[in-house]
């Protein structure tokens, strides 16, 4: 099996502070630890014990309370295989020994129900996610036991889908998940297991979907109508099941739940080398990358509606939604089309989510988290303005429904797995992070202080059975240079990538241009109307006012001016880049509207990586800025 | 009393719309005589027969249905003044003979209550518009009766009134109205009957108003918690209930309930002279017009949170809301102000409001309406983009929370009452409107083709009692002439007005620039950053689709053309002025974001003004364009 250990300036310290910092601190809010009253409770392992009996009390939480505790397992999982920890390791058996005493004797898991109507699992599969805490969990099996070889997570997984694997199917029950999940974790356990049954029933998922629009409508009526969220069960749109998925033409709906859908659906694909349901992957790419993205990597602009798609080209900066999760489901989504298109333009998506909208769910710190990723940030309208409602003002220590910050850790803890893929003749390199890659093909050190640098180094240690490495010549970058043993080389290009015969001992230079460059929006998104952003490398830049003084909204950046990478001397934000590029601000008119068009002075304006906003206090932030 | 009869091209015009398709149209719907199946339901008229006891059925429509009625019966009063007519003076006695008959023996009237719950009256202040229906009943009993002589309706809404007076007040039962109406209502009513129990109760509504913010609390708490809207009883912003209204610094909550309270608010201070009121109305106009208006006169920017002002300068041009009864109500109040300070920036702000956000309001035929009054408006979003799930695609033909086409009757049919105004020693012309002036003091004749023509000429037939006469010269004209019997004059500025002596035959000429022009927006506003919008006169213009080519995000209007005016030949909008200037229309750019600025071609812009939009089908429409 492949292997890549990241040694990399940049990363390096990120999956630190998940193993450090994150996973720990994420224990303590799991395991209601924290004296905060700031601090929302979690619950989430309390009503595991209540499930097993060896506490008294209510379930607390949302209904899938439970996918927290599977996702920071399946976090510890990859952090234990990069960074060993005796402590955590032990925290996660315990928990994972509760999992399996809070185990029904039929295999059923799931807090909520075994607590609060045990009588009425699987009849509100549109809003109760009891298929979805399942993927979760069986995903945290599937990890801990590639990390750590123990077998007790997977056996108990084993159990619950073997369960659920009686309950669902062709023959058996009919089941639409309303959130999407349970699909890539069966075939994740396929995997790791080689049973088919798990492909199999992963298939009727998939197939099962818009194949009965009246599903939930069905179900409702069984259950006399009660809901749990209020959601509607005509609304098919949301969960994607009103076509089946080989023939829905548009990414819609909630973007979480649709991105794991396309995700399970491109693992599938690559399982069967289905070309229609490749084709399928390839128009929700599509749909989403070339229509309703985010220059950031968001995806998902409405949080009013339900953290979902709305329209093309519907990209509003300070409304936006841009959840965390949807961006680290789209990075899921983006290594799976790798594999089965060898395409660059999927790792470069991957990068832009990567460095971007994922990171931004985050403080540096490791220990505040953002849900909503907005692109134009005021505190003095977030949370106040109806339609900034979602916008927080400040990243919160935790949420209601903490979706996110156990997704940032388990997607950071196995970044290795995004780096690199391969075929049976070539060497993918789909990130630039430093480190050794290592499988039974090939060893290759990479180094690089990518992406404040620009010159990524290969070193060919092994190539005994494989002679060719593709590197990804970025699609930002208009004239990216390659070396081989000093030389300069003018590669074949495929699909994106640099294709080159390596041997042993070879030395590779791949140099980007990440120089900063102004960007321009397709005229169709009306919020970026006139304006530019900055990026440079993968890196999205955006204004903070705490550098460019008090009114962000004065400020306009020069259409002559060029943007240049500057050292950026904050003790809070160590290790950047700032961009510098000439503009005006504008003086202040009386009242609101006036003939005279505004004066204005120079001014020179800076702007930091978007993923480092908001660690400086509360201050207005903007990515796109008026260029004239 | 004074008496202004209208002949004007552009009003006259409107007004017969009123008398000749708006009220015969509007009583067809509330009599439920129109079948078609597009149209909401009114039942408005029926809910008064099935209160007589003279039909059997349920309730129907909203809680507040009975004020449609009312508010129809009050454009009729002021459309029969101007255009007398039989049948619509048959048909509103007949509906002022069904009211009466419904009228409860105490005086109450209420359909909602009288069918559903009689028992229940007044237990719900907050949502249940008990008081505001019975302030529609009583405007329209006043202007009835002004109109026609006719004192039944004026019997039975004093009635009413002496009813609710021994109700409520110091010394009885608590209240405080969750939507103001019922207050300038009174003030009307002790205008005509020189009652002073009205006015005095009247004042207690404005007074008593966030002195005890628990209020809408105890009442719920009372009835059980029951509601009918889920309204927060904690949330008394939304019904400026959280302050007294001498001690409120800015103008929150529902635009529509706020701007209705701080009319009556200028029509009390009116009468007692306080001055502390008179600074709260002022603080409470500054609120509004410095800081929370669009540039088309629209206040109250959001649907979401309810109708509702939300923060200084947030005014997003898609999702606006600018309710049309907001800006009607922004109209009454600037009237009132006009009244008590004599100053003319209230008359260009009702001009503003009633040129541009009033009339959007509705189509050019009169029969179909606005509620919500974008600045930017596509077609492909509106409705289906959750935070634009309140604009329409089209103008409905009806709504089934109607408030907004009945009042707009009213405002237009009633237009005399806005134009002018009189102090002892001084005649205000505050509009610009053809027609006769006559008052005790003063008979004065007014020939002009404004908005689309600047010459506004003066023939003093009498001025025997009155010898001043004070123009207004407009905010937005940066040169007014002045003549006075052909020749040029300096006149004394005061407060905006010109005001010059005048005596019995002379001809005063008044010709502000109306030449169209550019306008900027303050910064502040985040959506108007880097554009321009267009203005000539009185009238904001606006872009439309069908004008201007495929796609308007495409367009830029150029930094240094100047806008023309031009005569406008599409049989659809006759008698429209559109404006020309030249700009740019950008090149398609390939995916979402590129390095490239995009390029562009020359192109000739055409707007159109704003108050005709949208009647000639769906199309995408823009007030502000990007301006390089």
């Amino acid at each position: 099996m492949a292997n890549f250990k990241i040694n990399d300036k940049f990363w390096t310290n990120y999956q630190n502070i998940v193993s450090e910092v994150m996973l720990p601190y994420q224990y303590e809010i799991l395991s209601d630890s924290l004296d905060d009253e700031d601090l929302e409770k979690s619950h989430a392992l309390r009503n595991f014990k209540i499930a097993a009996g060896e506490e008294k009390g209510e379930f607390y939480g949302m209904v899938f309370q439970d996918s927290d505790v599977a996702k920071w397992l399946e976090a510890v999982a990859y952090s234990l295989a990069i960074n060993p920890s005796k402590e955590l390791e032990t925290k996660a058996d315990e928990v994972i020994e509760l999992i399996g005493r809070a185990q029904m004797e039929d295999g059923y898991i799931n807090t909520f129900y075994q607590i609060n109507s045990p009588d009425k699992r699987w009849q509100n599969l549109q809003e109760d996610h009891e298929l979805y805490c399942a993927g979760h969990l069986i995903e945290a099996g599937v990890a801990y036991f590639e990390a750590t070889g123990k077998t007790k997570l997977l056996e108990t997984v084993k159990r619950f889908a073997d369960y659920i694997d009686s309950v669902f199917g062709e023959t058996k029950r009919e089941g639409i998940p309303g959130h999407p999940e349970i699909e890539l974790a069966l075939i994740r356990l396929y995997n790791v297991t080689d049973d088919k049954k798990y492909l199999n029933l992963a298939n009727y998922f998939i197939n099962q979907r818009g194949k009965n629009r009246r599903f939930y409508i069905e179900e409702s009526e069984k259950r006399g109508g009660t809901t749990t969220f209020g959601m509607d069960p005509k609304n098919t749109d949301y969960s994607q099941a009103t076509n089946p998925v080989r023939e829905e033409k548009n990414a819609i709906g909630h973007a979480v739940r649709a991105t794991y859908l396309y995700t399970a659906m491109a693992m599938s694909a690559g399982n069967s080398g289905e070309e229609e349901l490749t084709q399928a992957c390839k128009c929700m790419w599509d749909s989403m990358i070339d229509r309703q993205m985010y220059i950031t990597g968001g995806i998902g602009s409405s949080f009013h509606g339900g953290e979902c798609f709305t329209a093309d080209y519907d990209l509003p900066n300070d409304t936006a939604y841009n959840e965390t999760c949807a961006s680290i489901a789209l990075i899921f989504f983006a290594k799976e089309m790798l594999k089965i298109t060898n395409e660059a333009k999927y790792a470069d998506i991957m990068e832009r989510a990567l460095y971007n909208n994922t990171l931004s769910g985050m403080n540096l710190a490791g220990n505040r988290f953002l849900y909503a990723n907005p692109l134009d940030f005021d505190p003095k309208l977030a949370e106040t303005v109806p339609i900034q409602s979602h916008i927080k003002k400040e990243r919160p220590k935790w949420y209601t429904c903490a979706c996110c910050p156990p997704n940032l850790a388990r997607l950071i803890a196995s970044l290795d797995r995004y780096t690199w893929h391969e075929t049976k003749d070539i060497l993918y390199s789909d990130l630039f992070i430093g480190g050794i890659y290592e499988s039974e093909k090939m060893k290759v050190e990479i180094i690089t202080d990518y992406p404040y640098y620009n010159s990524v180094s290969y070193k060919i240690h092994n190539a005994d059975r494989i002679s060719k490495l593709a590197l990804r010549f970025p699609q930002w970058s208009e004239n990216t240079a390659l070396k081989q043993n000093g030389k300069e080389i003018s590669p074949t290009m495929e699909s994106g990538y640099a294709v080159i015969d390596i041997k042993n001992g070879d030395e590779i230079e791949l140099t980007p241009d990440i120089t900063p460059k102004k960007v321009y929006s397709n005229y169709n998104i009306n919020g970026n109307l006139g304006k530019c952003a900055i990026m440079a490398g993968p890196l999205i830049y955006c204004f903070e006012e705490i550098d460019n003084g008090e009114n962000l909204n004065a400020l306009q950046i020069d259409a002559a001016a060029t943007p240049k990478s500057v050292d950026f001397e904050d003790g809070k934000l160590s290790k950047i880049k700032a961009v510098k590029i000439s503009g005006k601000c504008l003086k202040q008119s009386d009242g609101l509207y006036s003939l005279a068009p505004p004066s204005s002075q120079p001014v020179e304006l800076t702007a930091i990586p978007y993923y480092a906003w908001g660690n400086r206090g509360k201050c207005r932030m903007k990515v796109w800025l008026v260029e004239r």
